[in-house]
Formats: structure tokens, sequence, C-alpha cells
């Protein structure tokens, strides 16, 4: 943390860098936003381009719309995800990522890619725990 | 998914490679033992080495014995940590990676690495979202 005139939490040292390990540092509520169930979802889909509501709702398959308008509000409010509201009549609102959203969302696209061409390995390491 | 005599969800298409995207995948609650609110961090501690339990309850501030637990249990049945029963007295367990694990710590290493780091950037963000 560099930022000495920015609100933190009671019990962070403002002396320490941001520690994700630390339960009061203020980068833990964020990783939790990025990493959380829709959060991680949200950034890849976005990285695939910018997206209007419904269509990122249709692309993160199975999340409500309460759910996915909170998760784009908070990752709006960390700075990573632009709303854009479009001159359009009607008007319509786009989402997409700012410089450092896309940087998240790289990481996190090349993690789902790991988890997913890896599949078969971790299908196998399930079955043969749930046959112990 | 190429393993086809292993079980999958009634509605995912074995023709299909994994896709976090599809509600149906399974390697959608894979990626939610990773990137869950413990599951990155223990995985991320594990990467620095071996831990025995209450020394990883530590190192991941916060966590409660059984949330610890579980998501130790989850990442265990994925293959991504292996369990050791050492042969002390009195038996002491250890946690480590698996090499697969290894390979999903060290991305998940680098995500937490860049939040760390533009922690400043991400508050400078909050604090103009919270004050519009």
């Amino acid at each position: 943390m560099t930022a000495p005139d920015l609100p933190r939490p009671a019990d962070a040292d403002p002396s320490l860098e941001s520690d994700v390990f630390a339960r009061g540092c203020t980068s833990r509520p964020v990783l939790q936003d990025i990493t959380g169930r829709w959060g991680t979802l949200a950034l890849a889909a976005l990285a695939e381009g910018p997206f209007r509501f419904s269509a990122l709702r249709r692309r993160v398959d199975g999340v409500s719309e309460r759910m996915l308008s909170q998760t784009l509000q908070a990752l709006e409010r960390d700075g990573l995800v632009l709303r854009d509201v479009l001159g359009t009549i009607p008007p319509k609102v786009e989402y997409s990522l700012t410089d450092l959203g896309a940087e998240v969302a790289a990481q996190l696209t090349s993690l789902i890619h790991l988890v997913e061409t890896r599949m078969p390995t971790i299908t196998e390491a399930q079955a043969h725990y749930d046959s112990r």
C-alpha cells in the first residue's frame, strides 16, 4: 500500500506492502472479486471483447441477472471493468475491460486454459479419490 | 473431456472439450475449488513449500479449521494437493502440491502478485467510484 491518503481497514499497517495472506489487507477483497464464482468467468468473457449485459449473461451460462449485476459493479469499482452508456435510442450499456482488467483477465484465461486442458487428469484423480 | 468411462453430469456433451463457460461442464466446479475464497490462498501458500495443517492455517490468516479442511479435501480430490501422513510419533500430516497443483499455483501466484502490485491503482479507482 503506497497511497496514505486513501481509506484502509483499521487493522492494516500502512507501512506494509499489500499481502493477500493478511486478513486485513485491502488486496484480499479485490482478489475475491476477481476469483469469485462469477468474477473469473465475467472477466474471462470480457477478454473476448466488449459485451452488452444480456449477451454477457448468455456467455456466462448459469449466472442470474442479480449476481452478474453485482459482479460487474464490484469489478467496475475495482477499476477492472468499464461500463459505457452508448448514446443510441434506446440507450445501450456496454461492458469492457480497462487496461488493468485486461491484464488480470489474461492471467485468468491462462488459468482456465490450464484447467480445461488438464481435466482428464483431474477427473481421473477425482474418480480415484472417490473409490478409496 | 476425453475420458468416456468416467462419470460426468447428465447435461454434459461427451463430444465437447471442457468449457468452463458451460454450466454443466465438469471443469467449472474444479475452477471454483481453485479460485474459491480459500482455495486460491491455500494453493499459493503451498507454492512456498509443504505445510503442516496448523502452520498452513496460520499462513492463510483468517481461515477457520473447518473451511481449511474442506478446502484441502477438495483440492486433494482434484489431484492438486497431496496429503502425507508422516510416520513420526505422534503421526504428523503434511500437505504439499502435486505437479499439476504446482502449475496451477504458479498461475495464481502470478495473479496475486499482479493484484498486490496494482493495489494503489485499484484503491484509487475504488475511491473515485465511491465518491460519484
